[in-house]
């Protein structure tokens, strides 16, 4: 055995005795050099093959990680092989119950949508909105002008960052949006009447549920694989047959299952749609918060006809509550800007202003790898407790992004059911039925782990899985 | 002739020759007293019989100032005698070029929608939108919650002003929202579909129509007198003729024209929508700032059976671009809060606590009173200068509050030519065809007299007066 392989041995060692718990991070190259009196290209060595066999994973600039040990015990959940209908959207009563819920309760939230307030740089957001006001009072005319025609440097740096994933927009592309929530609405409105038929993932993200209800669009759920994402044959064959005028869909870390679509397959997916001329609204709030080394590649990369409109949201990844989205809305922009002058007028322009300058100076790069380190811990973590507390025949997603698990539970649990018993005992869980018009999957829940793992979320999880396990 | 009077004819005379010159204030009863050597209560009588010949007007706390004198030799624009027709809205381009224009361009913006921002207090608000921000590092649980319910303590402050004008709500029948326009969508498709008819005012507010556009609604426009509003006969007829769903109206200061409904009236407004049970929604925005000692009776204050959705914001009294705006729906308020979670969520988090620590620390009501009178002088020398430079065949409201003037031209003159004209000669006004959807008005324009006036306002109106008497 070479000195390398003999200090992946012991590594390994220290992570299955427990020594070196999930989440933790390795001795840097250099300490572990010094200590164990090897080579800095030993220690190299040993991390690679430690990352090939699956037991420690590297983070850009932080080092290496230990990765969850258990999680490849259970199994992925499957793609479920609905019959592809044309359905009336109304679960909105369901998914206001559980809404209600989050806002007026202290119950452990696995049902929340946003990770937690603490994962943010709110300190720093609040001396960007400080320069920002500031600045405002020698500008007084950018002030009514942001309003019509939202910030320009927040424009610019919602550009720069698509240039970075190598999409080439011009500015009056981009419309920002109080949230995401209005930027599909307003997509799905410039290319719909009320009536149309819309097709969307099954499971779908409810808000756009619910957004399909406001509009009076018709659902035409495509199954939809926990991890490799929308079934593309079953689109093409959906395109085929029924006047469907548009898709929403999310192709990375889709929520609830956490499903990214592959680099190719999203090739194929624009392919699809390029040939159908279906526009097409992306929901991609989750895109920054990916754990690999690389992003997942934007189904805009692909689009040379203006074909898609791209939504995004610094919601989920800097700012909860300052409602800050946009869309890049391809050859609608025109449409949708106007829709939006007709229904808001404009975002919110302290918000907007604090956000453009917290992407120029505050370091927007650093705090995601931050983010992403914390939320791929505690992945690990939450995956590492259902295996341990849940009951055997489970099927669990492990999505490379996002904050969001998604678990199939026996076929005989009633979610709804086991949401309400939960709740009285303090915890709070996300039912499967939300998650589509016609209301399947309600075997299965949404847990959110977007919060530092503790002890207190442990119990929570042991405490679930009890309650699971005495469902009858 | 008493000394009091004899007091009065002398500054009658000051101002007649000009030396106390229109929104400047008389010498203080204290100042008048010592210098003139008259006893405090001689000053008093002469200040009353000066404010009922109407030469003077008196400010809570601020004391007197000189009223315009010329205003009244302009006849006021008397009530369209229209058709009551119904038309499908889509005037939205006409609207959009106009829209454009003011954000583009440097033009002296009589065309704005909003007042100057140099009115309001923009750097107290800068603190208190810092308070709030430190504030909610300490209380993350409630930066979420009021991502869904609306800020607790804006809400309580909302309750409490309605308290002022005699109007008793819940909390929960306050909606917060992203600025009036959100209100006023959410509230006509809380009691529409697609395809029904809504009674509005004629000419109305642009926005209402464009709402009406995108909701595909079809206006019934009623007449409306420039100074008293909304003609009730008219009303009624046309809610005991047509299956009219919903109303939408301006009680107060309405734009374009300015016009309030009386307190007498709007009782019996209240009476005919009672009658009808047509749930009415009502775009207040102007309440504010009125230039009498008292404001005008809220229609709410009358309203029962929760049939009206009071609408308000704070983007033309206080924070322009904050974008944060409100309704009282009564008994709507769930459908309401239910079709705003489904379009936007909520309205930026920061914005609001910033606008609820204003209300309770900041001064709103000095700061309203030094508006409310900006606004009285700055409407006194558009007033004098277009007695002075417009051509004499015009008629032209003088509101009792707001900020916007409504001006019926020759009706020979195309409004919107006009308004190419003015603005390729650095002016920018708002075409009347804008403000119906029926097109009529196209004789008329708006001006905003929203800003401290200045010689340069004085030299644009001159130059208006003489594109328009140039004007074939």
């Amino acid at each position: 055995m070479k000195r390398y392989e003999q200090f992946a041995e012991e590594i390994t060692h220290l992570i299955k005795s427990g020594v070196l718990q999930t989440g933790q991070k390795l001795p840097s190259v250099r300490h572990a050099s010094k200590v164990y009196k090897i080579s800095p290209s030993t220690v190299f060595k040993a991390y690679y093959l430690l990352e090939d066999r699956g037991l420690i994973f590297a983070r850009e600039k932080s080092g290496y990680f230990v990765r969850p040990l258990l999680q490849d015990t259970l199994p992925e959940p499957d793609i479920k092989d609905i019959e592809v209908v044309t359905t009336e959207v109304s679960v909105s009563d369901l998914i206001f119950s559980v809404m209600d819920v989050i806002r007026n309760n202290e119950a452990v939230l696995f049902c929340a949508f946003y990770p937690s307030t603490d994962l943010f740089p709110m300190a720093r957001l609040q001396r960007s909105m400080n320069h920002a006001l500031t600045d405002f009072k020698s500008r007084h005319h950018n002030y009514i002008a942001d309003m019509t025609t939202g910030n320009v440097d927040l424009r610019r740096q919602i550009v720069l960052r698509y240039m970075l994933n190598n999409v080439n927009l011009s500015m009056d592309e981009v419309i920002i949006t109080n949230g995401v929530m209005e930027a599909l609405n307003l997509c799905l409105q410039a290319v719909t009447k009320p009536g149309d038929l819309v097709a969307i993932e099954s499971p779908a993200f409810y808000a756009i549920l619910q957004i399909l209800e406001r509009l009076k669009l018709k659902a035409v759920e495509i199954p939809t694989h926990p991890r490799k994402g929308i079934d593309l044959e079953a689109l093409e064959k959906a395109l085929q047959k029924l006047p469907i005028k548009t898709c929403c869909l999310m192709t990375n870390f889709q929520n609830p299952t956490g499903a990214t679509i592959s680099d190719e397959d999203k090739e194929q997916l624009y392919h699809i749609l390029n040939k159908y001329q279906t526009p097409t609204v992306i929901d991609d709030v989750y895109h920054e918060l990916y754990f690999d080394e690389t992003p997942p590649k934007l189904l805009k990369s692909f689009d040379k006809h203006g074909l898609i409109m791209h939504c995004g949201s610094f919601s989920k990844s800097l700012a909860p509550g300052y409602r800050v989205g946009y869309v890049a809305a391809g050859r609608y922009a025109e449409k949708v800007n106007r829709l939006k002058l007709m229904s808001t007028l404009s975002t919110s322009v302290p918000a907007q202003a604090a956000i453009a300058n917290y992407l120029q100076y505050g370091g927007y790069d650093r705090h995601l790898r931050k983010l992403r380190h914390v939320l791929a811990c505690s992945q690990a973590s939450m995956l590492s407790a259902i295996v341990k507390y849940f009951p055997k025949n489970i099927a669990v997603t492990k999505p490379k992004g996002g904050y969001f698990l998604w678990v199939e539970l026996d076929k005989n649990i009633d979610s709804l059911q086991l949401y309400k018993i939960a709740l009285a005992n303090g915890i709070c869980i996300a039912p499967g039925a939300i998650f589509s018009a016609s209301q399947g999957f309600n075997n299965c829940i949404r847990l959110n782990y977007g919060q530092a793992w503790s002890d207190k979320l442990e119990l929570a999880i042991q405490k679930l899985g009890n309650l699971i396990k005495s469902f009858k």
